[in-house]
């Protein structure tokens, strides 16, 4: 079945494996006008990019994206745009010994038994290498919400079970400089406290052969009020399946999430008051505990959730499984294998991305912004709109 | 934008709003040749209807479902089956006086700013009621997985945060009882000493005028290899879209979800395993912190998942708020007013119904069960398959 | 395979056979706030109604529309519409006889291989009673159209082959009066001249017991700029598959049509001009060759193509056949059997029909038209727009 | 909008420009364990490809096809197939005169209008280059047809009204030769009295400055029974969809098409006949004038159909314009400029890919063949199906 793309409106459909020639997106739907270059795109991926410190994998990859389609004059023309990622490090030698085996906590016993045939050089379509792809079209997703002052921000608020608080409430998200020092934290981390800690439980994880879960939260500023849409495409529903198609994800909540099933409904419910916004009155809310949305819909507050990330399947300690031909051995990465100790790490610009890609597509559905120009279109309209 | 429709092989469209003349549900992509009749969809709604007991809203609604199309003979036929309940408890003039507030917690601020019109009379289209469409496709859903041996199943497993220890381990699922346990269960409990502890919780706050939040458990049994697809249709993502979709849900983890972040890879991985079942030996796996899935796909495993459900907006305390009019005011139900004290119990047969739908779909998408019978097909095919 | 739905962004779903209890349909992603009402949808149906005059079907049919959900206050929520008209002449036992037979010229035999069951009773789903639910749906859809002066038309240009001039050249769709009179025709005709000729060719085919096929013309006035998307969703794309889901339907040509295959580049092109419209000056076109559409986008001027219908496949004179049993036999319908002597004459309303939805869900596609209020939105939007 | 991608289940998105730096194609949904090669498409290109011969534009492009995706040791994965083409023949130069002009037939007016902006080299995304993708993704189609003997042809059976008989009669389907001679015909043409009268109204169209229409007719061989879903699906409405997607085809008709409007219902049935088929007796049909299906699913008769086209807009011919400035001028392409003189000829690879996406969507909708590997799944499944 189809299944590699996401969103209706705008659309992206990534295609390619971890060790084949290239991998890339294709993006639909993108409205046209836009300022666009591969420059404006890179900083993301540049985040996501592996080998860039002792806490993710080392694979060598310079991920420099390419456009080959659907620019004209450094702008978008609302035709398809086409990025491509030619890979790099792809020794695929080095997965032969793994072709013989079932992996613990890997996809090749699922997708053999579906489809006949794995590509086993890296894990194939499985790997997480295709999130670059998420990554460069969330990052065009952000040109749009540009202009509507849109912000998405995700950070890791836990690894390995280091806090003993609840993870949603280690951000202090007022703090202006939050974004910069994210974006500047080797792991994406609010805090260097935190940082600290995380960072040392991944150097023990390392150390043991072994790897960490985490949990990252993610929040968007300047939500406008009315994106998503009644009964099954709410705004949530949207970002859960968003989040959890996202590799090694097994949770989303948003807001107070499980542990709003712990509250009374007089204290979850957040009161409507009037504000004041740039000096508009307007009507708001006193707290956040649903996290942005009513019905399914936004409601003007910050979109807040939280995603679980289990820890990477991959581990250097020896593990029990059983090989293809049905005989059981025991097996473990070789000292050295390239892989991340904390996938939840590289996973924080995904679960940025996937947020992008999810209100893009809102804001399109719900036609805050017109796929064409309105102006041209009322000067020649037959019907005097 | 059209939002009403859940499913891409086996579609749903559900229609009506609480206090109209009548709701329904629309089955596109039912296979055919399966025995159906009111009688075999009637016993799921009644598990969902309202006024069964004291633990939920006191509405009296018959909910007697009717069929109108796609059965001939005492079978589907392949084509659209619409579902109908005739609402009878539709005093709307209760309601008026709501029309004018804001309404915490609820859905009129969004749908009246996104829409400008709101149809006040029991919160319309953004009511529980339509949940009810839901549970009968569902029964429909089911009468397919049955001839696949796969059931799922629902249970409340904490309320108003009463379980001190993780939900996830209340339930002994190897009980062979526990089917018809939870079914008789007025709040669809698994054991006895939860659900009088469960039951004092919601009276206590019945008597608070306030309502409580609640945890579901899922679990499907029987579940196929192969269901769910790469990329962007994982079954868990899909299984999440579902799940946030039904109202008043905040969260979803699938496996160990949040606690798996937590984790080490060495521990969180389910180690492959030889296994007889029914005399047939396979591979199987040893434990199941994954919760059923593997790169997105089946893997032969208990699906296992959990959901949050936020306590009812609707409550006695007075609560301040805004009305239309701009004017800041207090509000609180009417005694005796209609609604749950904790809608987490009637989210139950939601939450199994949307598993139900969400396999079903899978099922057809990965083409286990063929939407045309093959016999007669190869009698008279011209190219000799 | 979910094959009973129309359109993307309004979006219908037919149900229902042609003896069972009732037909319905669901519109989902109507914009809110249209005044509508059953009196509003039913002058369309009455047109496609049976029983009208000698030259249809003497079926009896009152076809009086219910709506069921999506409106309050007399206006449109946003929310799915639902439309039902319970069926009234299901005297099923007329079809015993035919349940034994594959029917020339019907769906009973591929039905049956392809499914294993068949609703013979009077066609069951593959009657043309279905149509009824999709002129049902054109209204609601052309209720939105009104407000941008958009008006779709549809008559019929020959039957039986009595015209001895290209069929597109029968009308001068110039006529001021042309709207009322073709409503007016009991054979929608645009011509009293015509009328009668084809009227005698009807009576003769009736008299032979056998029936004859028609073209019909559909026009749109009023049209916009930039209805329809470039390569595969182009304006005359998703007509052409409008109007070949019509049973009966075996051609589509658009402008020229099949005779552009005939012509030189430099007589087909359409030039451009300028052109005066209500005083305002703008760039028109000084034919219409293509017939309304450039690069499958609609250019402003009338959208203007013709469509073939098959004769009724049910006649009275006797064919051979073979039963389900596998003997051949002679097989004619009985004196006085309900059916169309010219299915085209009742197609024109459904031509129509088709026309106004696939214009309605291109309006909402290119995002002319709001699904939301914006002026409700801007008032309380977040981030300033 | 979304609006580059064809197909449900076998899914392309095509993506470039005319004289951006590449095309490509994204295949979404192919069957896993295809045997595939770029071997195995070329063919399939070259007959596309331009500057083959004098009735086609000059133009220069190799079209060597590189798979970047999908594929693992010579065979499909079941993951997207991403198929690229880098472009040659750049010289955007050329069209820096056009930038300023609505061009007569061609859609810069309506891309203008609706986007704002228009890539004006060589048409941008709305040059016919952009069906070199379809034709690539239908020869992958085709790997999948081959398994179930299905084989669409196509062939041009008039061009500028040369033909004085009806083009749909111009063709003996039966004769074996057929598909060796038509592939080798320079136009496409079945036989050799057609080819040199067309060759010379191509001439004569060159010599003029001018253009000409063609028509192509299409059939499809070793068709089963069961394809096409009924109501909105039916296969001769996603025929006429892809083939109205095809640029400059301005009709399609199916069966006697237009003709049938003109029959008698007596003539047109076709008769149930047993037949016998490699010596076994099924139930077939006696004539073809329904062209393959009844109730929009396949009969098993061979689907044939006819697609009109329409004269290249190109012309050297001095016409009458406008310019974007508003001024009106005289346009006609340069001595030698590259362009098509009959553009139906190189449609007609493109009608046969579009037959070949249809057809293998519609086998995958229908499940006659299953995405994943049956005998995998049922060794390893659980429920013991």
């Amino acid at each position: 079945m189809a299944s590699n793309s996401f969103g209706t409106h705008f659309r992206i459909t990534t295609w390619g494996e971890s060790h084949g020639p290239a991998i890339g997106v294709v993006i639909d739907g993108c409205p046209p006008g836009i300022e666009i270059s591969a420059e404006k795109i890179q900083p993301a991926l540049d985040l996501r990019a592996p080998g860039r410190n002792p806490f993710v994998t080392p694979r060598k990859e310079s991920d420099q994206i390419q456009i080959l389609s659907g620019v004209y004059e450094g702008k978008t023309t609302g035709h398809p745009i086409s990025l491509l990622l030619w890979n790099q490090s792809a020794e695929s030698g080095a997965y032969n010994h793994l072709k013989e085996l079932y992996r613990p906590g890997h996809s090749n016993f699922t997708y053999l038994t579906k489809y006949g045939i794995f590509d086993s050089r890296g894990g194939g379509r499985s790997s997480g290498r295709e999130t670059a792809c998420r990554v460069a079209a969330g990052a065009v997703a952000q040109l749009v919400l540009d202009q509507f002052g849109i912000q998405p921000l995700a950070a890791l608020v836990d690894a390995g079970g280091v806090s003993s608080i609840d993870p949603k409430s280690q951000i202090d998200w007022s703090d202006k400089d939050l974004v910069s020092r994210i974006d500047q934290s080797p792991i994406f981390c609010p805090n260097q406290e935190l940082e600290d800690v995380i960072k040392n439980r991944i150097a023990e994880a390392i150390a043991d052969g072994d790897s960490i879960g985490g949990t990252i939260e993610g929040i968007v500023f300047g939500m406008p009020i009315g994106l998503g849409d009644p009964v099954y495409e709410k705004l949530e529903a949207n970002l859960a399946k968003a989040m959890l198609s996202i590799p090694a994800t097994k949770g989303f909540e948003i807001g107070e999430g499980f542990d709003a099933a712990k509250m009374s409904g007089y204290d979850h419910n957040d009161r409507f008051i009037h504000e004041k916004i740039d000096g508009n009155e307007r009507i708001g809310l006193e707290t956040n505990h649903a996290g942005g949305t009513l019905g399914g819909i936004s409601n003007g507050m910050p979109l807040r959730f939280t995603v679980a990330v289990k820890p990477t399947s991959s581990v250097r300690k020896l593990q029990r499984t059983i090989g293809l031909d049905g005989v059981e051995r025991e097996f473990g990465l070789a000292e050295g294998a390239k892989h991340d100790p904390c996938i939840a790490v590289r996973a924080v610009p995904v679960v940025k991305a996937m947020t992008q890609l999810v209100l893009v597509d809102a804001l399109l559905a719900n036609q805050l912004i017109s796929s064409f120009v309105t102006k041209g279109y009322k000067e020649t309209n037959v019907c005097g709109l």
